[in-house]
């Protein structure tokens, strides 16, 4: 099943990039160069910190196939797709979501502990996002005065919790996954964000 | 002792971190981020070059702990600790005298070459700092017009001269650690900077 | 011979790494820093994907040695080597055209996929520009409008295809990176660039 989640991750993303970078209007080449790295970035960075390697990508060509599929296809049907560039935060919303669990998963097969494997997660989830952004020129996402990252905390530590209940793993993932979508789809529309810790004086 | 020194440096380098997200403003979630990457950045770079994965911090809790710990404690005094905000500098400076002779000491357990070495050790400490800079809109400390990664590399060639003595291990490391932190105080105190090789006409 | 065309390349993109940080008047430790990161960024960013650490350029002097001479030769004849500012982006293509080659052979060498090696042969090939135009606070050049990753890409399509037919491995290899080489010279002077996918009404 995470396999599945993986790939649909995967493509969530590969579209997310593309869509960020028609927005910057880079030729074909760069649309590809975004698409990947915002797929593969996450994952990336979690292999290389674990150990994992090669990274996962280079060993299984779904990946790849996923992510040139899906370029082309918003390439070819880009008209259309023009009209879609308000779902661009439901894809990454998506995304986040199903790559925090593939994270935590990762982690917790390398005997990690869990605060560890809920930012191999976070990380999972958030930093494709980031290189996207760095590379468009955009300030990251993580940084932006939006619930994002703490989404994916949310999310890890639903699953350390009802890991504790005997429901089935399978259940305990997808629910997380949830978690960290409809945490960041409310949070963006009651515009709630992290307390300020800062006052005039200081 | 180098278990103390790596953790001490860990808590120098999360306070630097806190006191430059503070002085951006960041919320809470960002303080604690930016902690981290400036604590674990450069022993993350030298792990991974080396190859010693999964990176240190993520098998041993007490680095999480102990900025974790920092952190908080920075922000709950952070109207004391504001006042703090000239000795940024100096926890900077004890960060990387500690850094730069855990680094040569991981160096030295992979068998690898003194220059290489040196240049691990010169990463370990400069790494974090760097991204710290970077991810808060600053020029890297790296390429500020003051001595830095150079008092990490006389530290590392201070280390490999005296080795050839018969001193014990530890008092070169201590000596090491000494003269990298000695030499960025007193050419920040004295303005010493490189020279400069470009004249007029170039 | 791959040992020698790693040499080779070492070289060509120190020297670019060199002349980009005198445009930029850094003094000696940044010179030097520079042309470091353009030598090994490729190299490195490959070696850690395919989980070749420690990465090559730690075990085996030569590289750094290569690195050191042409920096301070550079350095020394600096108002000479003024002049050749204009072959800055000669040493640049044949550097990419060395480095695409070795890091298909890299890929090759961890049996993984010929997408994947040409896209090993491109990130030996580009990265370390990358990072040099990142930290001297240039467009990175792989996004500058003008083929760059795309001659690794026809060099690597060449050498797969190429491969198929009986001709001696070597002999491969060295047309792959003529390939690049020559349609980067090419592709500069009669200023082809990708085709344009946005419309005005887009």
């Amino acid at each position: 099943m995470f396999y599945t989640l993986d790939i649909l991750g995967t493509i969530a993303f590969a579209i997310s990039g593309v869509l960020v970078a028609f927005h910057k209007r880079m030729d074909v080449f760069g649309i590809l160069i975004i698409a990947f790295v915002t797929a593969v970035g996450g994952g990336t960075l979690r292999d290389l910190l674990i150990g994992n390697t090669p990274v996962s990508w280079m060993l299984d060509m779904n990946y790849t196939y996923a992510i040139l599929a899906s370029a082309v296809f918003a390439i070819i049907f880009r008209k259309k797709i023009n009209y879609l560039r308000t779902s661009l935060f439901l894809f990454d919303t998506i995304g986040i979501g199903l790559y925090t669990v593939v994270g935590i998963e990762k982690g917790l097969n390398a005997n990690l502990h869990p605060i560890i494997c809920i930012a191999l997660g976070t990380m999972t989830a958030s930093f494709g996002g980031v290189i996207r952004d760095i590379l468009c020129n955009e300030i990251p996402v993580i940084f932006r005065k939006e619930i994002y990252a703490t989404a994916c905390i949310l999310g890890g530590l639903t699953y350390f919790v009802l890991i504790e209940f005997p429901i089935k793993t399978d259940f305990v993932f997808i629910i997380s996954g949830l978690v960290v979508i409809i945490s960041r789809l409310l949070a963006v529309k009651f515009k709630i964000t992290l307390p300020n810790i800062y006052t005039k004086e200081t």
